[in-house]
């Protein structure tokens, strides 16, 4: 295995349409469709650049922007922002596409914590990831304060 | 519609069997079927409390503690927090057990805000809450925190 | 293993709302949605009674009282309410509850008989049950004569 | 519509696949699985019959002699053996074939009651039904004993 | 295992509810779930021929004919036409049936090979087959003429 | 309405996890799985580019060049190739990808008739297409050969 991979190695790109068992009364998506979504182009982005198993750790906080209705399609994208020894931070965004008036919406975006893992679980190490155009890098280089922020959250008020 | 209810009236119980259509190679399950039990549970929770369709407009951070595996039961509980106009914060434990052992693990825990609209989908009014026994009143206590908390999170380096 | 389990340890609650692909042209849950739902809940039940895999042996007679329509939920509670050797008796009891108006009514109400296996899938020994409330003494004293009438029924003309 | 169609105007034949996500730990089908196939076989017979929309009134009580595995085929059978005014008696019988071996066994066989329905879910008249065979009129000349019995069945103690 | 089997020892019936989530905006189902229904019922004949577990080799081209809706009932019905030394091409006729009215249509009709393999994956030999009817012999002898055209058809300009 | 679009504008994306559920005793995934990711894909493709609602009209042959496994990714790439008054021909090209060894593999390719629709589901006039790669453009200049071959083919020997 390398010990770093280009981060646009783990690019992934999913398309989704919108059926009646995915949403509301309203005919709009429900969010725990769109969060199964992010997370399942996440593991196979995180699984493409660490070519191992990978479990969710934690998925940073999702505000979902606008609904996505019957016969929409979802457009999700993701990529590998930044590795630790194990983990992998993954940023996904999704946005909803309406067919008959091709009008786009941002839906939601996020980002999430993959820890690559062995045959019994436990956490396993991942290559680096060299981020090679601008936006590559500003994910790149933001990826730290994100982590910051991430161990502060555990002290919230609750 | 009543202006308050009692904070019990939306506790909601949910148990799931972990079946292999939900796990991946380690037979465990995906992080994105927990976020979509999570998210169907916390829209029951406040439809019981608002009498209203909801809608998720926001989770809060998510850390998996602990993996579950086929054959291990989940359960869920939720109740709503606390209330905005027509916003509801509704909290969500996840425990997982392994039926054959016993044995219990805390899987996760979060909070979601769900919005009660009507039939063309705009913000409704909902009901204020009622907290009753001690663990009602820390959860609602400590929501304005919760709150604020949210509203910095926009702010944050990406 | 201990040699009785109180009734109580079993007890598991469920809840689910009713989505357009589990209904038919009138927007009613199919019958066989719920039977179903009442054979998971019994298995999970059952499994925590006895700690083990259980299977069906066998579904009492199922009447369906009410039927519930997209967007109502369904609140399943069970228990085991008497033991053989390696079989159990599970009463299962189906609500439904209309979020919009908080209306609520029977469903239907079943009793199961689960019987742990082993990994070959030969029957079991499970613990015995003890019942500890009204209810719980009554679900108990009656087992025996339900049993009893389980036993004739496969005499009834074909 | 006829005041009368023949019984095997009815008869309806389903072949299912037992796949994982259908199985628990030791690869067998889940009861509810097979309660669900019993009931879908059960509206498409009594709607080919009555040219109605259909609801399950209730099924007799099933019990499983045998376990289907993984890769076994499921052939059910269903067929129309007596009319009420709005009601229908169906007949279904379970077979699992083991596709390697050839070798094929009694799953289950039980007695639904369907009732057609109208647009507002109102009991409707259904046509009779005229038994031409052998074994089609025994299904037919039994059916006032099990009717009578299932009214008895309410009163058994509980 | 002998050496060749009657045709219709592989025959295999399959009867399919349309519900909502097969279908589009306008209620009619989507071509994918019959093509999904279509392998299915090829594998289990081509299995209950082969005693094996088989693969999709290919199907032939399909023209959809006329479209089912919510509600209709797809019947599929499938045969092994002839046989080659692992390979076993299979005939599916789908009609559809509308239960209100009774009228019934033909959706569509295919030819598949499927090769049984054995635990590798690898090709394994399957018996003959012996045609016993008009109709199946029609299959029959028509067979090479299908399987040249096949051969040629990878030549087609792209 | 545009006259006519650039043939990319309906290129789409699709990456898929293999699940256990979607597979065979051999842990590979099911033709007929496959086949209804391809009319979805299909489907998006041309709804984009007519911005209407579409229906599968035929799927040229398919054959299944290598097998999917169990935690493999398929990656589906589709686009508009050419069109008619109503009907746009789609490309579709499958690959899989073994996430652990990186290996990738054509699993199929193949042409579909997608027809647009109005909303009683009557053939709609659609915006021709306009190649702009070297690629797209040998998509496009071999499109009536293919349109003259399907014609044939209906004369083949049944
Ligand atoms: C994620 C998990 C494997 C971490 O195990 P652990 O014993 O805590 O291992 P470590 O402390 O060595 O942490 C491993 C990595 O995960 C990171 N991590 C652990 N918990 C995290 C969290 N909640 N958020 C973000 N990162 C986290 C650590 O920072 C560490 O990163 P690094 O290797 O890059 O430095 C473990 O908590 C787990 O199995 N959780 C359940 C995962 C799961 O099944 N999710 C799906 C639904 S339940
Ligand atoms: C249930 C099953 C394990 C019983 O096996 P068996 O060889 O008959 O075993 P036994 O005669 O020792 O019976 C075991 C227990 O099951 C009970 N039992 C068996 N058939 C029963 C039935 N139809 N209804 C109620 N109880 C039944 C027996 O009374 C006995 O109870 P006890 O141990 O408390 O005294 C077996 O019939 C089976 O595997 N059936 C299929 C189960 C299944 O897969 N169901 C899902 C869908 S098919
Ligand atoms: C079945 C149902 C329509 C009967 O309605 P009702 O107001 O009781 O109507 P009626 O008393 O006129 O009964 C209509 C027929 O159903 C029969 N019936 C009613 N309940 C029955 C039961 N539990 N078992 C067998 N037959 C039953 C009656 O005998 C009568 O038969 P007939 O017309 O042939 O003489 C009603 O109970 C219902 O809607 N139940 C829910 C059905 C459903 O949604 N099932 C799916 C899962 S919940
Ligand atoms: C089908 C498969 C097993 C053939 O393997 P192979 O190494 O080419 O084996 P062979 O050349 O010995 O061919 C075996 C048989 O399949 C037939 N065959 C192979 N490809 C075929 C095709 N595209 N169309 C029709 N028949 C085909 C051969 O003619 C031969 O038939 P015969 O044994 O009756 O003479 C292989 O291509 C495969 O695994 N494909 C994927 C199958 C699959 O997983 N499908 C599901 C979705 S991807």
């Amino acid at each position: 295995m390398t010990n770093a991979n280009p981060m646009s190695q783990s690019r992934t790109i999913q398309t989704r349409l919108v059926l009646p068992p995915d949403t509301n009364h309203l005919q709009t998506i429900f969010g725990g469709q769109v969060l199964s979504y992010i997370d399942e182009i996440a593991a196979i982005t995180a699984m493409k650049h660490a070519n191992k198993v990978v479990v969710t750790a934690s998925i940073d906080s999702v505000d979902f922007l606008s609904a996505a209705r019957v016969g929409d399609v979802l457009e999700l994208e993701a990529i590998v922002t930044s590795t630790g020894r194990s983990s992998m931070e993954v940023y996904v965004r999704v946005r909803s596409k309406n067919l008959l008036t091709g009008e786009e919406m941002l839906t939601t975006e996020s980002f999430l914590t993959m820890v690559a893992v062995d045959d019994n679980g436990k956490p396993f190490p991942v290559p680096a990831v060299i981020p090679e155009t601008a936006e590559e890098r500003l994910l790149f280089e933001t990826a730290p304060a994100r982590r910051e922020y991430r161990k502060q959250r555990v002290k919230m008020p609750r």
